[in-house]
């Protein structure tokens, strides 16, 4: 027997490339979920225009504007409450929605995330989360940009945060937590990192195992690695860089000179797997934790196949109950 | 007609991997640079056990003490002033060599530089700079770990010194400095950043073209990228990392299955030319910028390879004099 249809609230006109990418990934993620319903918030006659036909399980619902990538979040905040982004978050604060989806501007998402849906008991500030693939296990990294200068109190709560996350996703007993750090040594760090460790080290409901430094990131050494968001955003995207970067060296070996593009036809297999597995798009999409609801942000200029993996991420925080979870477990926790 | 000789004084003691890797790459170096003369700090009896044989261009000078890397820098400052890493110092501020390299704890160097070497006038911290290579050209990014909590004059003074060295040893006439921050936008970044860039923004001898991303780190868009050190040694360093680990991917793609070994065959010379094109060990070696003399900081773990490029570094930063260019273009900066 199907369960109940999850309904995802989806911001389809802040991203920088246009709704038209938006419309394309909520058209094959209701056609990969069955239990999937999607509302799109933003101009009614464009988007309806975008679609390719009448969807049952596509709504659109007007919303007439739109919060820009350049605007300041109080701006935001402030004059845009009739944006596709406030809207969407409303759905979700109002019960009329799961969960939501924007790839719009992140500070301005935060400061309407925390106005509209509010943080739990215990949190002061949101964080964003990411699953990052490694060789072994993956690791969720926060914060990757909701807040550019966190203090110890603040690290101290995303590893709180990411520790529930990893156990109920993953189903991780006791996932390992870490602290993004510029060494493996108790005096190596800034002030906010060396503390953050020394009230991670005096309590038992975190898992903390110590620093790791920005090499082991994708090495699956932890479970959760914590950071300010400043840093886990520069991080995060060197990272994503550099494999890019791979990804177009290797073409190059392989299409140039007769001898290269051979080997290149030969080792197409190969090739096709490694950039599966190398592929931002398909690890699009992370979440705003520490708010009341579940709400992904994707990449701003994230194209249908990364939008899509931003909604099915919402469909599984939604399927995993993770909110309720969230909030059940910070209440035992004595801050 | 050969010019006069470089002498480099090598901290032998003070690597994750002991003293045996420093007088291999020592031998190798000085096989390579006929101009090269070396000298190594460390325990005199272990140094010449293991030195193949007598060398003219090799000297070994004692030094007794070794600085840990767990050491706290105000420590090995107060009380290691005989160790080997002190004692190349000291051969640099004496005039006794060109310039020296260390592949010990990097707070220890900075610190006891800063006392034995001290800065430029103008200056108030050295930065690490390392050239980084792109698909295009190379970046200097800096700080990569010297400080962990730059305040905007600081970034400012980076942005000079990194500005410096791009046109001392590139060639560039007006070096493209960017500010690297979580974002483009002007509204984007910390406090620090902002101020800094506004700082960068109202005067005329640095080409400050504004923020880059992670992502834009490695893709050659603009020829200094300034940062604080904490952010810079993990951006780095996650991006060594994830190189690492696509290596470690590819390796494996091309050796499991006999599909995978036949093409990994087949394709031999094209990873071979891939793998050093990102071999790390080749780009091994930073300056410690902003100190009144030749300082090349080597990683802590370098092997033969990584350590004879980083006596390579030195031996060439002396060849271009960087530190009177330096010296005399700061002279010119209204700070």
């Amino acid at each position: 027997m199907p369960g109940p249809d999850i309904i995802i609230a989806v911001d389809a006109m802040s991203g920088d490339r246009g709704c038209e990418p938006v419309v394309r990934a909520a058209e094959s993620a209701v056609s990969e979920n069955r239990a999937l319903r999607i509302v799109l918030l933003g101009s009614k006659a464009i988007l309806e225009a975008f679609l390719m036909r009448d969807h049952e399980r596509i709504e659109v619902i007007d919303a007439s504007q739109v919060v820009t990538m350049d605007e300041r979040p109080s701006h935001a905040l402030r004059h845009k409450q009739s944006s596709s982004m406030a809207a969407a978050l409303r759905m979700v604060a109002e019960g009329r929605a799961d969960g939501c989806v924007s790839a719009g501007n992140t500070g301005a998402l935060m400061a309407m995330g925390r106005s509209i849906l509010r943080t739990y008991p215990g949190i002061d500030r949101p964080a964003i989360i990411k699953r990052v693939p490694s060789f072994t296990t993956p690791t969720y990294v926060l914060d990757l940009g909701a807040n550019v200068d966190a203090g110890a109190e603040n690290l101290f709560q995303y590893a709180v945060m990411g520790s529930l996350m990893a156990r109920a996703i993953e189903g991780i007993e006791n996932p390992r937590v870490a602290l993004l750090n510029v060494g493996a040594e108790d005096v190596k760090g800034n002030e906010q990192v060396r503390l953050a460790s020394h009230m991670l080290a005096s309590q038992s409901t975190v898992h903390y195992i110590g620093y790791i430094e920005g090499d082991d990131l994708f090495r699956g050494v932890a479970d959760v690695v914590v950071c300010d968001g400043f840093v886990g955003n520069i991080a995060l995207k060197t990272g994503e860089g550099v494999a890019e970067l791979l990804r177009d060296l290797i073409r190059l070996s392989f299409t140039r000179g007769w001898y290269g593009r051979l080997i290149g036809l030969l080792a197409a297999p190969l090739l096709k797997r490694l950039g599966r597995r190398m592929d931002p798009a398909l690890h699009n999409g992370a979440s705003f934790i520490g708010l009341r609801g579940v709400v992904i942000k994707s990449h701003g200029n994230a194209d249908t196949t990364g939008l899509n993996a931003a909604i099915h991420q919402a469909c599984s925080e939604v399927e995993q109950g993770i909110p309720k979870r969230l909030s059940e477990s910070l209440e035992q926790i004595d801050f």
